[in-house]
């Protein structure tokens, strides 16, 4: 049996998942909606699908699941609308900026049983799935530190940086659930330092370019995150997990991994300069892992928890750097 | 407008590129014929395609073009008789075993000026796309020396040693390829040694499991082949291309890059175990190339002389280590 | 001319800087001073240089410089007695656990117009050189980040913990040094995490082993280290530093650089196992300069005043650890 | 008890061993001799050693072991001189370019029972070592296959290659020594390509720059070698060996391991420019060795037999050049 699948929302993102569900052989895109008319149609005219508003396919019966990619400010509300539909629900990260409204809503999902994923997509790499089961298989003994990597090719438009919650909700977020997800504890106690050294202009939009911030469990285990909304060399993302007996470790993706040697020395090939080339298998992997979850009736994983429990690391880091001090989780979650 | 394929031959190499065709949005994978009805059935099934067998397919007007993915003994046949009826061919190598039947095969293609290209998959691995790339750029110089290394990481079942027609033109053939793209003139001088190291049941198939080869160009360019059936460590595919001003590589590839560091070292996974893995992306582009061609009328490359000349080397191969002595190209093909 | 030494302690690091002095054309050691004598005996018989007492060296008037090797709580005391006594003084880092010890022996040394190094020796690292050299040449562009991983293969002696300062003022201090060095501004704000995971009888002790510090400038470029006594893999140490335009990195050494690749992966050896072995050409660098900054009647460089800095860095994140907020250097040195 | 050592020859590879000997804690550089009295007076100040002719060094009982450091012509009138006069004789490769003389002289070697270590270093590289003890250990299983890649910054000097005996005995010799000290076994058969590609004058010299080698043993067993007089990168110098159970590889090095990582990729420096560098430590362990085998009056290994066994596969791959056949290493020493 097939998934059918709503898309909301045709935009970039958008488009990623629907050449994922295309490409999934137990899944089918029937629908896709969006504000833009012409993004809708292009979509479904590449992947040979009907073009409906939201309500409509709210009411769908036919529709199992919908993929929300719609800006940040309509997520919760979206959530909220389908499960209540009785879809189960894939959300881009974040649900929402505000600690209080992510509550209200899985407060919904939570009321309707619902299915709801979001989309921590680098849990679903190949190579940091590796790094997860490494550590599952007890290969470095128990975790004891993580050190993340990550670095954006460049600043995204400076009228995004304003409506983007800034970088600890909009990039570090990503990290954030990723040392949740290799720490195997919960972060009790949060440190960051954040500075604006790429472009003033993120600066005067009240948002920081560079930060370094440090998460700490009760147990005393640690995290360290290093972020730059700039790297010249490409995107990039480092993960290691350092545990008693061992360290594992992913090191950067690039295109080609050609060498060229002369003169000047041995020169491998920037990264990738974009996170959807640097992503592609596991935003496949990550509609396989919910379509999995919808069929098994099994929870989706990461969970609007998962959401939830990352964007209040962002808002202690946040705090932290406002007060210059290490800020308890409990202070944002109490 | 959408090529039409029918696949001749749904076995392993079969399957591989009903996958690649299926997955191009200009191609359609129409009709698949195999003598094991059951094969046949399930490739259908998988690809929603129709079944029908050789002849009817040649008759077909709709079909534009064909896969041959049967039997070795069949291939130059099945391209005579596809090139008469009209459809582009596509023809996994080798051509056939023999030098004089792959001539007459040609002879027939050129008459009826038909499209012919043969599967040496390789040339669209996208790393060593790039080292050609950077040799056509002219970022190494004159190209002096190629180096391949190539082994297998097991040898094939004994019966298929029998009728592979041995090492040079089952194995090394690709490697003949590729030492030919990459050098930019054609090999005028053969020597190779070849022994059974790995299993004595393929020397006892009158077969050899380890070669080293020598390639010559008449200007003293050079090419070494070294190859193996046995590599516990993965796929092994390295090549290396020496110029008058620098040198470019291609390394190896592994399904994932993470490192274990521990007391016993730093420990990095195998490599690929298997040619479909590793050159999944090479399976694409070859396709696409073949389409492409089709497509623009252009001549598809590797054509059958590019196929033709790799066996030619492959049986200087075979007549070196015969006589124990460099075999000139123009002994074998005058 | 051959600058003539004294040595000052011949313990283990006695030994790595006699071997230095031995092997420098420019150099020759004249004298061993040690309370245990048998550790003089075999230091003068290996090199065979004289044995004194302390004071004996310090009237020597045909010495010209010392190096002081003794327990760190002798260090400033001898420094300031050979400064008085006119000796060219290198001392092993820390000059003193106590910031107002330090100022008081720099003070002494100010006032005598003294020649004093400190051992922070991993500046004289070939490859931590090379990442300096390249961000002088304006390689990577104006700096913003310097991250640093800095983890021992194995803890200390609990004994030695006891008088070691503290992590911070006896492990970190060298990472705080390497900050500096590569940030070329002074770090202004210190935030410091730190943990006792590897072993609780370092936690009984009053230590810890395992420590993230992110350091920030007034301009906001940042610096982070991580620290751990433990890693079963051997002595583990990277820098990166990131600059608007690129990013240099140094890489782990290892003794060989062999890999064995089997059905379990390619394997490299685990890194050196003993900062002595890692940093031996550091080490002859280390004496090198020094015996170039005599010659030269130019600074030494590290300095007193670096040897300080470090130490006031070690001391604000001991700070930031027990008020788990950030520290402002000024207000451990204002 | 030291080593007390007369180097004869004060030229470039003389100053290498002199500084080798000076290091040694075991052995002591007494004596020079070298046809240009400058050569011998600046080594002499440098090392403080002694200066002699070489009936002089001959007679002198005191002297306990020679370095041959002198013009290759005279190396096998030396060898002999020095042997009958009881000295232990280190001497540089090759002992001969002719076959029939260091049969010769190895005749008069082992007529008097004499000690002769020839300078083969690289197996004194500890790289290659511990692809060697890997081997001994088992980790890779049985050898099957050798491959080597050596190739110099650039070509030598034309009056040089006009006495140096050509690419094979003067290059590749290190290579076949390599060779036979990784398979185990002895060449038997011998294949090689030779071609003008870097500098014409090197063939009006009568001489070639670019060689691919094939070496097989009665076994089977099989080895390349790949040889340039250029590589713009630097002193290109790889092992591997693929055995049954697995490959060990010996990769390059250079002086400074930094990456410099921006918008053109990720660079590492050139490898070594130069083979002192490249080898400085093995130069040290070489020398260690030669001054063991004296003290404990075992076999000096490589020896004079290993010189020989080089230079007949250098004969046999000349001749496999001119007669483009495969050569029997019994056809050279029957």
């Amino acid at each position: 049996m097939s998934v059918r699948f709503a898309l909301l929302g045709a935009g970039r993102i958008g488009k990623v998942h629907a050449k994922a569900i295309a490409a999934n052989p137990d899944a089918e895109l029937v629908v896709v909606a969006d504000a833009f008319a012409v993004a809708a149609e292009d979509l479904a005219a590449a992947y040979g699908c009907g073009i409906a508003d939201i309500d409509t396919i709210a009411d769908d019966k036919s529709i199992d699941a919908v993929v929300i990619c719609t800006p940040t400010d309509t997520h919760a509300d979206l959530i909220e609308q389908f499960v209540v539909a009785g879809k189960a629900v894939f959300c881009e990260k974040p649900i929402d900026l505000s600690v209080a409204r992510v509550r209200a809503c899985l407060g919904v999902v939570a009321k309707h049983k619902g299915t709801l994923m979001v989309g921590f997509n680098r849990r679903f790499d190949p190579h940091f799935m590796a790094v997860k089961q490494a550590i599952a298989e007890g290969q470095i003994g128990k975790v004891e530190m993580v050190n993340i990597v990550s670095r954006d090719p460049g600043p995204p438009p400076i009228d995004y940086i304003g409506r983007s919650g800034g970088i600890f909700r909009d990039m570090t977020i990503h990290d954030f659930d990723m040392a949740r997800f290799l720490l195997g504890e919960e972060p009790a106690l949060v440190t960051a330092h954040a500075s604006v050294l790429v472009d003033k202009a993120i600066g005067a939009a009240g948002d920081f370019d560079s930060a370094n911030i440090i998460l700490e469990t009760d147990s005393g285990t640690q995290a360290s995150i290093s972020n730059s909304r700039r790297a010249s060399y490409g995107y990039d993302q480092r993960i290691e997990v350092l545990g008693a007996q061992g360290l594992v470790s992913a090191e950067n993706q690039r295109p080609v991994s050609i060498e060229i040697a002369n003169g000047n020395g041995f020169t491998r090939p920037p990264l990738h300069d974009f996170f959807m080339t640097r992503y592609t298998e596991a935003y496949g992997n990550e509609i396989a892992s919910f379509i999995a979850a919808i069929g098994s009736g099994k929870a989706a994983t990461p969970s609007g928890e998962d959401g939830l429990k990352a964007l209040i690391l962002a808002e202690a880091a946040l705090k932290s750097v406002a007060e210059r001090r290490s800020v308890k989780v409990s202070e944002i979650a109490p």
